[in-house]
């Protein structure tokens, strides 16, 4: 008898049957290489080599074994097709800067490495819109927009590609102001796990038209569908760029003060908060110019009118004063513009400095709560790692204008067990705040149980529906998001 | 054998059993009542006849049985979980203001009446969300913000209730500035199909944590899941709201200043264009003080602080000029403001008094298209209207800032059918523009086949293969968005 509940609990997932052996892959490759002209290669390095995350690759049994290189959305369509006829999982490459284990081929299979779809295919200037493949990264993109006066905000670790992007619902240090990929996704052309296609919408700048499949694919971590193309939202490039810097006794003050701009009406760019654990890694990475005062700090972004931005700055200004802040100051000068705005984008890299010995690593959450527990949260979480008496290094980084704050710890390499029990440890503790155990890195396979403490058995389970009804076989990604079967893969 | 495809094609649907017999219905009434002290009618007229707009509520054989009307989430999941349980069809109702055929019981079975959840259960002012209850009203819901300076900006029909608007993934005039709902919702608590409770989110402003089952139930209508509780984001209040309004001697003029607003960076609160069709019914309606000059018009609004209003409309006054308008003024004070907007606002039942026998009916649509577009659709909407060579009033609002144009026509009864194809051929042609059927009104049953021209066949049976993931007997307002069965309900 067919499931006629609306959610699929763990215990009664279909059994998942992945055919893996030498003779049907070899069957898949020729099949593909005999109908398309599709580059592959069996040596699973030429993508991964590239990745630049630690956590993007795990085991050597979670490599995949062919990697095809595709060129046209009908292509990914025709490899799709061909894995779910001979039940081949199948995982994705981009720009390789995930995180939480997103890339990791848990059950082998093939892999489509999306290097050749990297083009951007059409910008509609009048209509603020611009259509890319997948693999061309942020960073090359907004190179392109510029030259138009054109921006395309959401601004994750540089290296990172729309596709990832879309894949993870991603953020960065414009989201406050801009939001995340949410917000900057129109419509997406998908492959589905039989190698149907699917293009979720036109390009009109909203729709109510049936359910919201682009927001579906936005995050699922390619286990829904592979994304083709897709026509992303852009806006004008902000003008007259300031930057302030507010420096406070303690961090409630600075939490205090970014509350008090969110209600103010007034939109700067960029509100970004450092405890004195970044600080203090910024001064001895010498990656900054400056030398900071070793205090919590907002470091701040505005633009705008002239006009504008001037009442921006002295709004906070005054506001900095009255809430106690040691000082603050604000500059448009170019050159401070990059010192300041530098020293905020080098922090990742300055962290890693902390490092005692080259074997340390560096982990973090990606919690995220609503402001007003903003304080309170990177207050517990430097007491929950004071609290190991451990001699680790700590800071907290936060996109305060979202209530998005990453904890990082560097330690040695054989506490990292220990390290990632603490770090759950403040993504509960982000639970219990009312927010969220991941605000812009998604759950990939290092989230998944704390998934289910933070929307439920039933909601996991309802998400285990969905995975199963777009993909019957699971084998887009699997094991991503949510367990797919009792088997525990860890 | 377990279908294995990604999509569910109308033909491979399971055959829907409704048990809507007079002893079913009755034993689950006793059911209900016995378990729960919910209150029902077997009256459905007492909440369809709060119902005002003409769609809402089709023929006599399209009225639920009973009326159930639920005071807490969990009395909804007891009514949802007994209806599952005994294959009884589910519509809801909320403010009653849909269009569409939205709320028609195309099946019979039960309603569930939302208006006893109607609260306000917790404002976060420093995280600035609010806690509702379906039910409440957004025109309700402002007027409390108000009082606290804050504001919630999706704006469709006054009658609308947020259950319902959060249903159709509505909009209004502040869309273009603010966003549609689906930038509104932060979480939702839903009852699935089978009685399962689901929070989908806890209450940070940005998540990646799993599917995104909010935006999955924003816009599918009620067919997906009921809506019991949602935490939305509020705004702080605009500040010296100033109106202006721009006079053209052709459509494009004014499109063309649209598009120039949208790329220079000013951040209007709303770009509203009129055709000479509307502004004749304003000045036939006598529902404005003012009479307009019978010319293209934008209706536009400004907020900001001091400097930054005037800055606007000093740009937007120069790019009037510019482009050859024939007059742009704008003002702050308040009577003006109201007389401006109030004009704006009237304008739906303005065009109702061009009925010249007070059986003519009035049907639009609900097109939009990316903004570059937006000239040539109202203008070829207005051809394709002139062509049918009748005697009809004609007219083109348009929401300009996101390319949301409304076509209607006041008609006499007997031509309703020839109505409904002309602008089914408009629509088509929003599509043929890269547009879409439906900007903010949703599918219901009036535009589920043209649905499948705009997302194709596969996207249409996606949403079918979801629709049936999430409630496998097509229990949940059944036939809206996507056809369920074979023998089509018409």
């Amino acid at each position: 008898m067919a499931n006629l509940k609306s959610t699929l609990p763990l215990s009664a997932s279909p059994t998942l049957v992945f055919k893996h052996s030498k003779e049907n892959i070899e069957g898949l490759v020729q099949h593909i290489s005999s109908t398309n002209d599709i580059e592959y290669t069996q040596d699973p390095s030429s993508c991964f080599s590239k990745s630049k995350t630690s956590h993007s690759f795990a085991a050597p049994h979670e490599t995949p074994t062919v990697v095809f290189c595709p060129k046209t959305t009908a292509e990914v369509a025709s490899i799709v097709s061909a894995c779910h006829e001979r039940n081949v999982a199948i995982t994705s490459f981009g720009g390789g800067t995930s995180l939480g284990g997103a890339l990791a081929a848990t059950r082998g299979g093939i892999c489509i490495d999306f290097k050749y779809m990297d083009n951007i295919i059409k910008l509609n200037e009048d209509d603020l819109d611009v259509v890319v493949q997948p693999n061309i990264g942020w960073v090359e993109l907004n190179a392109f927009l510029d030259k138009k006066g054109l921006f395309f905000p959401p601004d994750p670790a540089p290296g990172a590609k729309i596709g990832g992007m879309i894949a993870m619902g991603c953020s960065g240090t414009n989201a406050y102001r801009y939001g995340t990929m949410k917000d900057w996704v129109i419509s997406l052309t998908i492959v589905l796990a039989d190698g149907t296609i699917v293009k979720t919408r036109n390009r009109p700048r909203k729709s109510s038209a049936g359910y919201d499949l682009t927001n579906l694919i936005v995050g699922s971590e390619g286990t829904l569908a592979l994304v083709t193309e897709a026509v992303l939202k852009v806006t004008s490039l902000p003008q007259n760029l300031h930057v302030g810097m507010a420096v406070f006794p303690d961090l409630q003050k600075g939490v205090d003060v970014a509350v008090k701009i969110l209600k103010s009406g007034h939109l700067l760019e960029a509100i970004e908060m450092t405890d004195t654990g970044c600080i203090r890694a910024l001064n001895h990475s010498g990656l900054s110019k400056q030398k900071f005062e070793v205090l919590p700090s907002l470091f701040l972004k505005f633009a705008g009118s002239k006009q504008n931005v001037a009442e921006q700055i002295q709004f906070v200004s005054q506001l900095c004063t009255a809430q106690g802040a040691k000082s603050f100051d604000a500059s448009g000068d170019k050159e401070r513009v990059d010192v300041l705005w530098g020293a905020r984008k080098a922090l990742g890299n300055a962290i890693v400095t902390m490092k005692k010995s080259p074997d340390d690593i560096f982990a973090h959450t990606d919690a995220a709560v609503p402001i007003s527990q903003l304080a309170k949260l990177v207050g517990e979480s430097e007491r929950i790692v004071a609290e190991t008496g451990k001699d680790w290094f700590v800071c907290n980084v936060a996109h305060a204008g979202d209530g998005n704050a990453h904890t990082g710890v560097v330690c040695p390499k054989e506490e990292k067990g220990e390290a990632e029990k603490i770090l759950a440890k403040i993504q509960k503790l982000a639970l219990e705040l009312d927010g969220t155990i991941t605000g812009e890195h998604g759950v990939g396979l290092k989230l998944r149980d704390l998934l289910t403490e933070e929307v439920g058995e039933a909601g996991v389970d309802a998400m285990r529906r969905i995975k199963f009804a777009l993909d019957p076989k699971g084998l887009l990604n699997p094991d991503k998001v949510v367990r797919l079967d009792v088997n525990i893969y860890e």
